[in-house]
């Protein structure tokens, strides 16, 4: 469950509808904190809980656990893989976004992305096996392509990546391995635009940078990467050897465009109406990642949280003005909430437009205001003993090398072979 | 690194010696509470600390990541996967069992084990996707089916499983679904021997089957099963139709024997002198459940914990009292230091000879001792917190589907594809 459709869900509350919650997963992810689990520092149960749990109360919500292959429009039904279908008058769609490689999906087995739990097992597991296999490997030149990470992408998740990474070498794997420093570890961070955190403020970006290479990150601006390969990447032309390259590049919408035959942008987004409902088919909404939406002041809504929260918030309002036969109240307004990223475990930027601070105070914020936003105590107690104890002693405890051979030497996890491993 | 391993090496601490451990996984799995993972009360991180954290301060102790395929006894090597090997002076092997089928291995897809993280996450994945299925399934008979849960084999493992399931579907899953009532689920523990936990005193065994029928548990005794296959199991002649059969009725050795060319007993666990070294190389030890260890009183030395962990402590008192040129210190002799199980989350049975309990005394008791067991605060608080949780409320926090897509159908898992998958 998608937090746009959580969001909506919630606003429905009370109003005598039949929902029915249609989910290829049984839980509902925390995507801000993923890369806490790609870098060791969270278990998955932390960050992801049982759908079914949420709405246990909610007995005017039916949860199905089933994929969607299609929606017929005409007859208002969602087709499921197994052939059956789920009739609707209104349908809503949250079915969110993968990453994108720009064309060259060819990339993908060597640079894998982070949207799933199981990609950042996935990516978990590729670090650790990368500190594993520079400690078996005699020649030092192969050695150096191990202990070399790449993060592509240069937004929040590539820096908080990025950063944790830094954090892991230096900090918690220090004193384990017998033959290699963990601490000699390159951590490089490409982005192909002038500056990191380009939606944030300059100054923000400039500290970001500044506090990424205090941690020993090698910040790379300004050239895109030409090639990904088992060997390593290529930027500006030059080669730069590594054997563990993570993608935070881009990101793609998730087939609904096609299931509805609505336009869609270059990233396969459906371009929506100003009230967020899909062009020619009022009962339809489309919300979240997998939404094209255009700010009334020009411009587009950014792919944040917030903005999916304020669009699933949005559409449950309009499906009550509907129902009390008030249809029309006014377009979609998304209200900026503020921007957070975190630098490794002592520094953190946050924007919240009239304010915005820097170093531990901001970090400090982030973790309080991340703990505030996960659901229950029970996960707010468990992330919280995970954080302080990483804070004060550096140990993670979620270090895991599970769900792949620890001989798999390069083999490339295609799209598809993941999709049937782990989707 | 299993437990009777990490023994031997925290008993040589201290005396000079070079040692390197072999593993193939990056973590040290507390095998006792792998049934909690696989029921949705811990997760995967809670139960498994990464070895190199563990061992960080013994700079005598050189962890290797790899699979190992043979031992040339003659040049006393110990033979890598990827070609390289590892010389040794004293070998010490304790390399455990996976679960065997006794001759029916095509019985394996059908009825997952439990032995590693990822059997855990399979069973746990299995259980919860029968209820989702349940849930869309329309036809009543079928629906039964998703609904009824087998559980083969009546030691701890068994009993501890099937106690956990009834909890799950009656008190975790209340009042989550909307079509079925979860409650209704029926879960069968077969034993083919008289009674549930055979290696217990007899009144423990009749309380625990007691406690099991409490709990909704049916128990079959006296007959074994006689075939598995996708749609269910055949016992006693009869047929009992079910979508979720777990195997916790037997263990074979690792292929350690063969390695070594060293005489094995019909569950391929290598028999070892007294002293438990391999017969005419008094140079290895075979430790834990891959060594067949007769008592000197007679009968064979128990494949538990406490078991291993005393012969990991005497081998490494006796490779002390060699490096004294005194080699001959006596047999070993194993000392019963108690049975615990638990049923459910109310009652439990330990049994420490002198004195025993059933009961809720007996399951607070079982939580300390396992609490106390575990290694580090952090693990402790951990755990410690998702089992209060589970106790007050009932909400299991670990109830992820991963690994394997939703729509998965009845696709066996073989040996080879989970040993690529997830080995």
């Amino acid at each position: 469950m998608p937090v746009s459709a959580g969001e909506t869900i919630n606003g429905l509350k009370g109003a005598g509808l039949d929902i029915t919650l249609i989910d290829r997963r049984n839980h509902h992810l925390f995507q801000p904190l993923l890369y806490q689990v790609a870098t060791t520092s969270l278990a998955t149960s932390e960050i992801a809980w049982p759908v079914r749990q949420l709405l246990r109360r909610r007995k005017d919500v039916t949860t199905l656990l089933a994929t969607v292959t299609g929606v017929d429009k005409v007859g208002r039904r969602v087709l499921l893989s197994d052939g059956e279908s789920v009739p609707y008058d209104t349908l809503v769609i949250a079915t969110g976004a993968r990453h994108a490689y720009f064309g060259h999906d060819e990339w993908e087995p060597f640079a894998p992305g982070l949207k799933t739990l199981e990609d950042a097992t996935t990516i978990r597991r590729r670090i650790l096996l990368a500190f594993e296999r520079a400690e078996r490997e005699t020649d030092a030149a192969k050695r150096q392509t191990f202990l070399t990470f790449v993060v592509i992408g240069g937004g929040p998740t590539g820096v908080e990546l990025a950063g944790t990474i830094a954090d892991l070498a230096r900090d918690t794997l220090t004193g384990e391995f017998r033959r290699i420093d963990p601490g000699e570890a390159r951590v490089v961070l490409v982005e192909a635009g002038p500056r990191v955190l380009g939606n944030f403020r300059e100054t923000m970006s400039d500290y970001a940078g500044g506090a990424l290479e205090r941690l020993g990150v090698e910040v790379r601006l300004g050239f895109p990467v030409t090639a990904v390969d088992s060997e390593g990447v290529t930027i500006d032309g030059k080669r730069l050897p590594a054997r563990t390259v993570i993608w935070a590049a881009g990101v793609a919408a998730s087939p609904a465009a096609e299931w509805l035959g609505a336009p869609a942008d270059r990233a396969g987004r459906i371009i929506v109406e100003p009230d967020l409902t899909v062009t020619g088919n009022p009962e339809i909404f489309a919300i979240g990642d997998t939404a094209h939406v255009e700010r009334p002041e020009g411009g587009l809504v950014p792919g944040v949280a917030p903005s999916a929260k304020q669009q699933g918030r949005y559409v449950a309002k309009t499906i009550r003005a509907r129902l009390r036969g008030r249809p029309d109240h006014g377009p979609f307004r998304y209200r900026a909430e503020g921007d957070l990223a975190t630098i490794g475990k002592r520094a953190a930027v946050v924007d919240f437009g009239w304010i915005s601070f820097t170093g531990w105070l901001a970090w400090w914020l982030w973790g309080f205001a991340h703990i505030y936003f996960l659901i229950g105590l029970r996960y707010r107690l468990a992330v919280a003993l995970s954080w302080l104890w990483i804070y004060a002693t550096g140990q993670r405890s979620a270090r895991l090398i599970t769900q792949g051979d620890s001989d798999e030497g390069k083999e490339p996890v295609t799209r598809k072979s993941r999709a049937k491993a782990g989707a």
